[in-house]
Formats: structure tokens, sequence, C-alpha cells
């Protein structure tokens, strides 16, 4: 590790009890994005952020309104020649429900066994705040940090971040940077420095099967009367089959696979699937595409997964009833290379062609969003690599996730910039569940491994 | 018609606004049979009957409690060397949601183009309202019945009638009589005197599909872990193909096809698919098995419905989950012939042959009675055949039903007795759906058609 780096371990030796505690301040914020009477709270988390951003020795710190939760927007942008960065986090948590499972409240932060219990230690406020205290770091030791910076934090990612994308779609010039980096995932395994370079797309949409006007009475119009429950069963059976692969046609026309140096480096990830069937999944079998491995399937493969579906007499007992209407929450996942609208598209003449007689299916699509993958020799991510592993000591391996960040495609999209997904979580966070942990060392870590990857993108 | 007949319609039209009051004052009890919560409702029901039977100058009234909703019984055995005729009929209603598409409120009865407008108007207050009020006529006229007479009133009809099948298999001799007499079917046409004389059984279940322990991230899952609304789609759609055929293996064995006389009678019977698609049906098209008419698909054919579907996340929004459950309501209808514990093994045997990897299904019973068959030549049949004809100045037709009446099953083999189904409803009365309805006229008339058959009966 470099000298800077060294300095840097030092001042967090020094500040190691205030770096916590002023963590424990932002954590201790109920900014529960998603409940209405949290909205003070989400304010309150906003000023925080502003606070930080300003202690950091950012400028030109505004928090600016949207039609929902506030963004908080900062720069530095005096390194003339030297690449920017636009450091993305978010400060609203998902609710703390089933609260009764919690060992410590979520929102009196404590430590145990090496981690920090609180809703959002992990997801997202120890990650932006790694983002916040490198920069405060990086000031405290040099008077200025390495490179330009941006930050843009929002207040709406637990509930779709309608915002943030309209910001970023309309806002080119003003957010424009040569990279970005996000600390919203997690390491592979612990100790194990880990970038995330693909994210999965998501197509959302409701299926609404409706049959007959009103309902009708199984005995007397069974065997003859469209029903739109059973249509609706029809429709989504047909729309994949039992050994996974989705049957709407064109689904796979664009599908990249991973080229043949990615799927070998995931071979060589440690991987126990008879662990991660009986711990994570907790089911008696995995299920999915044939020939594929677990990784392939969930993070380089399209699905198609049914949500939720509701239709007829659903209450306790019996009512023999045909009824008039059955929906879906219905939504398929994408790979690079598969485009939304063309797929909205596949989807919708799938569905007209295979409705069953008597029955009609609206196809509403609730969002969109195309996977996203960043080019692991792109020159920013090496350096994120090189530098995440010097700081743990162990080369940096590449994963992708199954899930959607779609503020990543944004970034793409609107701003055509690689992001570094350097995320300092670890798989059994328990991210949106109870006693969400963070692990305290990987905090401190953290910061470490923003600063040395300014400062090599600076070098 | 003869004499007494014509003194009745004079006890008719002296007592028209009495007669209606007193029916709406039974409509106004919601005797919801399926909801715990309307339990009271229940009570108030069996006592409503009650009283209306010691009204009518019946003996022996008794409200009989059982581990469901208590029975009502009563005689009056003052006719030595006269027939004995079992009157039966049922106190409950199903649920009137959804509440938003009545006119007027389902308990609140109210009169419309010469019908009136209540849950539980044509299915069944309404008809066993008339065998109370044609014996109070009779009384009223004569001081008497001219047979003997026993009612047996239940208050679990809607649900599956368990304690009424119990009651009658330990009851022979308390219930013993040369015929039955049930009121809760529909006449063919308005003005159609029609009997029925075929039900079909009915198999009613639960399926429960569960997967993953607890709810599972769809990006980061998908792909890879069994998704229970899925698993139970696929199920579905095996028991029955898009024509209507049940895949269940066994199912057809013992399937009894109707004889040649009695499938031409039922081709005389006026009938206009398109009219009953628009008209009943309220659809784009029929469904069904190729190769066999509306009547001997939804009269004569086993058919496999769902009833309703509910799983996973169903509220507005999206949420990307893989859920842990998700449960259907299914039944089969079943046809003379057909043994019901022998459907359940064969479902259950399918179930489980067919549940998808790392699904579990549990298949719960919720009910089974066998379908029914009555010989339009025993003597009673034409007896009311010929009664019911004459009230309504037309040749009585016969037809079957595609619904269950469990308790004529019970009727024939515990007791050993045909059982008269002269039903005063009409196709459209909208049975188990929203404005169900009665027509007015048939109420009076149907009055009318009861004593003059008792009379005949007598003779």
């Amino acid at each position: 590790m470099e000298l800077m780096s060294f300095s840097a371990q030092k001042f967090i030796d020094q500040n190691r009890d205030r770096l916590l505690e002023e963590l424990f301040e932002f954590l201790r914020i109920p900014s529960i994005s998603t409940l209405p009477e949290h909205r003070p709270d989400i304010d309150r988390a906003a000023h925080f952020v502003e606070s930080s951003l300003l202690d950091a020795g950012m400028e030109n710190v505004e928090i600016i309104p949207t039609e929902g939760h506030p963004l908080v927007y900062a720069d530095w942008l005096h390194a003339p020649g030297i690449p920017t960065v636009l450091c993305y986090g978010h400060y609203d948590v998902q609710p703390p429900d089933p609260l009764d499972q919690w060992v410590t409240q979520p929102f009196e932060p404590a430590v145990r066994d090496g981690n920090i219990y609180a809703r959002g230690a992990a997801d997202d406020k120890g990650q932006i705040y790694i983002h916040f205290k490198a920069v405060e770091a990086l000031r405290s030791l040099y008077g200025r940090p390495p490179v330009n910076l941006k930050f843009l934090v929002e207040g709406e990612e637990e509930i779709g971040g309608k915002s943030i994308a309209m910001f970023i779609a309309e806002n080119g010039e003003k957010l424009k940077a040569d990279v970005a980096l996000v600390s919203d995932t997690a390491m592979y395994q612990p100790n194990m420095p880990t970038l995330c370079i693909g994210l999965r797309g998501l197509v959302y949409m409701e299926w609404e099967a409706t049959g007959p006007a009103r309902d009708l009475h199984s005995g007397l119009y069974g065997g003859a009367a469209p029903n739109p429950v059973f249509g609706l069963v029809e429709l989504l059976s047909k729309a994949k089959d039992a050994g996974g692969v989705i049957q709407i046609p064109g689904v796979y026309d664009d599908v990249k696979a991973p080229a043949p140096a990615e799927l070998e480096s995931w071979a060589r990830l440690p991987f126990d699937e008879k662990e991660f069937l009986a711990r994570e999944v907790g089911s008696t079998a995995l299920t999915g595409e044939k020939g594929y491995s677990v990784f392939h399937r969930t993070w380089a493969r399209p699905t198609l997964e049914v949500h939720g579906i509701a239709g007829g007499f659903t209450g306790a007992g019996a009512k023999t009833v045909i009824p008039t209407q059955a929906t879906a929450k219905v939504s398929l996942r994408l790979v690079p290379e598969q485009d939304p609208e063309k797929i909205i598209r596949q989807v919708r003449d799938f569905v007209k062609a295979n409705t069953p007689a008597g029955i009609q299916v609206q196809v509403r699509v609730l969002s969109a969003a195309p996977a996203t993958l960043v080019d692991p020799d792109d020159a920013a991510i090496r350096v994120a690599a090189e530098a995440f592993g010097e700081v743990f000591g162990q080369p940096t391996v590449f994963i992708r996730s199954g899930g959607s960040i779609p503020v990543v495609g944004d970034f793409a999209r609107h701003l055509s910039m690689p992001t570094v997904m350097m995320g300092f979580g670890l798989p059994d966070d328990g991210l949106h569940s109870p006693n969400e942990k963070f692990c305290l060392e990987n905090y401190y870590k953290g910061i470490l491994a923003v600063v040395h990857f300014l400062e090599k993108l600076a070098a």
C-alpha cells in the first residue's frame, strides 16, 4: 500500500470512536421512505447529509426538492486535468418491521460481535457515509481531495427512485463525470474484495384477465363459461416451461452470453449449492434452466417470475363461483443487450396470441429498465479493483448481481460513464430484514479503500 | 285448476302485501354461513324459520344444534293413510361481495321491475318461504294440510351442509317420508314449469403450494429458487387442458352418459347459444369439451374449476418477491356414478405425481357429495309435474342442473325416497352474484303450485 493510504490508516486509528459515533447519529434517523409519517425524518436525513458534505469540505452543497423526497448535491471541482468522480448513495431506508425480531432497536445502533446493527447500516447509510468520511480524511490529511468530486444522494431508492431518474435525464451537464462510484452492493464473502460489474434489468407488469361480466355459479355454468382465473393460469403456464425456459417468442434473441473468461472466473468462486439451497433458499430443490450454473441463471439469464396472484374467492371456506377477474404481478429480469421496450412488445404479442377463448388479458407495465454491464477492462474499474485488492490484501473478484440498481443504468445512458460498484456489505447483512448489520471493520476499511481508489485515480 | 287452488289464489290476493313484507323480514337477516362474524345472524335466521313454522301451524318445532349451524325441524302428522312429504330448504346465504356492484343493498330487499332484489331472494329464502306460506294458506283455508308434513331446514347449504348430512344419516326414522320437496332450483324459462331431475355432485378443495422458507428477492434468487405461485400455476394448468378436458387420470372412468331419450328431450328445449353467451355468461366465447352440447357439458359432464387464487404480493405497485405460499380453491363437479372418495384419491395421486420440484402442495377437502338422478316416472314426480303444469298453464319440462344439492343425494341414500325439485327461480336470478333477484309473481304462483301439489298428492 502507498504512503498516502498509510496516513489514512493513521487518520482512522486516531478518529475511530468519532467516526463510529457520527455514523450512529445518521443511523438514528428513521428515514423510512415508504411511510408518509416519516417525511420529517426524510428531511432530517437530507440535512444530515448536507452537513456531512459541508464538514467534508464539499462546495455548492444543496438540497434539491423533487416531487418526492429531496436529493442532495455537492461538488468540489478544483483539480483541472484530473478525472471527476460522481459519488452516489441513498439516505432512505426500508421499514424495520417485524419489530419484534430485532435484538436491539432498529434505530438505536449497537455493536455486537464486530457488527453494527441498525436499519440502514449496510443499505445504504453505512456505505454512503464511507464516501463522506473518505473525503473528510483526504481533506484532513492534504487539505483537498486528489480528484474532482460530485455527490448525488437520494431519498427514494427503496421506493423506485423516480425523482433521481428524472434529475439525471435533465441535468447531464451538471452531473457530467468520468466515473460513478456506488457503494450499495456486497462483497462475495468476508475479506474478499469484490466489484459488481453487472446488474439485471427489469420489466415489471400486471397481467389482468377478465372473463364473464358477472360472478357466475360454477355449477350452473361450469363446463360452458370461460374462467379468468384458469385463463390466467393457462397463459402463465405457457409463458415459462417447467424447466424455467421462457416461452415468449423472441425473448432470448438478444441475450448476450458472458465472455468465457467471466464464466471461468465465476467457476472459481467458492460456492456450495447444497448450503445455498438450505441456508439461503430454504426449500427442497433449486429450479431453473438446465445446463446453466446458479451464477449464470441468477446473474446472466433472463427470468420470468410471478410475484403475486389474486382473483375470485379467496376467503375462508368455499364459494362455488366462476369469477370475473384475476390479476398476476409478473416480471422479467433482463440481461445485457435485451431491450425492455422490445421485450414489452414481445410480451404483448405473446399474451395476445395465447389468451384463451372468452378471456381478455390486459398487460400494464409498471416499470422497465435495461440490464447494465460494466467493462472490467475500463481504466477506472481496473484502478478500483487494484485499490480494493490492495487495501484488503487479496485480489479483487468480479461478480454480477441478479438484482437491479436502475441509477447505474441511468449513469450509463444519460451520462455515458461507467460505474464502480465497490460495495462493502456482506451476503448475510440482512438488507430489508430484521437485524440488518454492517461489518464494523468493513466500515473502516471501506474508508481506506475509497481514499486509495481516489488517490490512484488521480495518479 | 281445481277448486281448492282457486281458494288459495284468493288467500294470496287478500294477503299479497303481508306475504311480501314477511319475506322481506327474512331477507333482511344477513345469514352468511361462511363468515364466522355472521354467526349471530345465522341464529336469528334459524329462529325466524322456527316462528314461521309455528305460524303455519306446524308442530314439534325445534331448533336442533349441530357442530355447525342449527337445523330447524317441524312436523304435522295427523293424516293417517295419506302420504308424508318432507320439505327441505336452507336459511343461509352466500356472501354478497362485490358490494359495490349491487344497485340496492343486498340485505335491504327492494322490488324493481317485478323482481325482489336481495341476497338469498331466490337462493333459497324466497323459495323455502313459499313452503311455509303454502302450509299457512292450507291451514287458513281448511284448518289443516291435506298430507302429513315434515320440515327440515338447514343453515349450512352454502358451505357444504355437513351437519344435515350427518343428521339424515342418523335420523332415518324421524325423517321417514314418501317424497321430499325441495324448491332450490330454477324454471327453464319464465312461465315454463320445470322439474329438475338431476344434479351434479361436488368435491371442493383447497390446493396450497409452499416453496422457499422466507420471501426471497426475485433479482437475487430468480432463476434458481422455486416459486410456489408458478408451481401452483403449472399444476393447475396440467389438471385441465385448454379444451376443458380434465387431465387427472381416471376421472372419466365412471361417468354415465344420459339415456338417448333424455338427450333428445334436451334438444327440444328452446335454447339460443348466442343469447346464452351474451345475456347470461356475458363473455366473448363459450368454453368446454368439444362434441358436447351446452346442456350436456353443464348438466352431465364433470368439470374442474378454480374459484379463486391468492399468493404473494397483491397490493398496489411492485414488489420484487419470490413468495413462500400460494393457494387455490379448486372444485370438481361430478355426474352420476362418479364416487367422490375415488375422485379425491385420483386428485391426490395427480397432485403428488405432478408437483413441481422444490414445491410442496397440500390438498385440503372442504366438502364432497355425489351427483343425484331422480326417476321421472316415479308417481310423486308425475303428480308434481301435473300440479306445476296446471298452475302455470303449460306442460312441465324435465331438466337437470349443473349445480349440487347434496341433501337430495342424502334423501335417496338414507331415506330411500325421491325428491321433487320444484324450483321457482329463473336462469338469470344471479345466484351467488350481485343483484340476486327472485321473480315476484313466481313467489306468489309458487305458493299456489305447492298448495296444488300437496292437494293432488293427497287425492
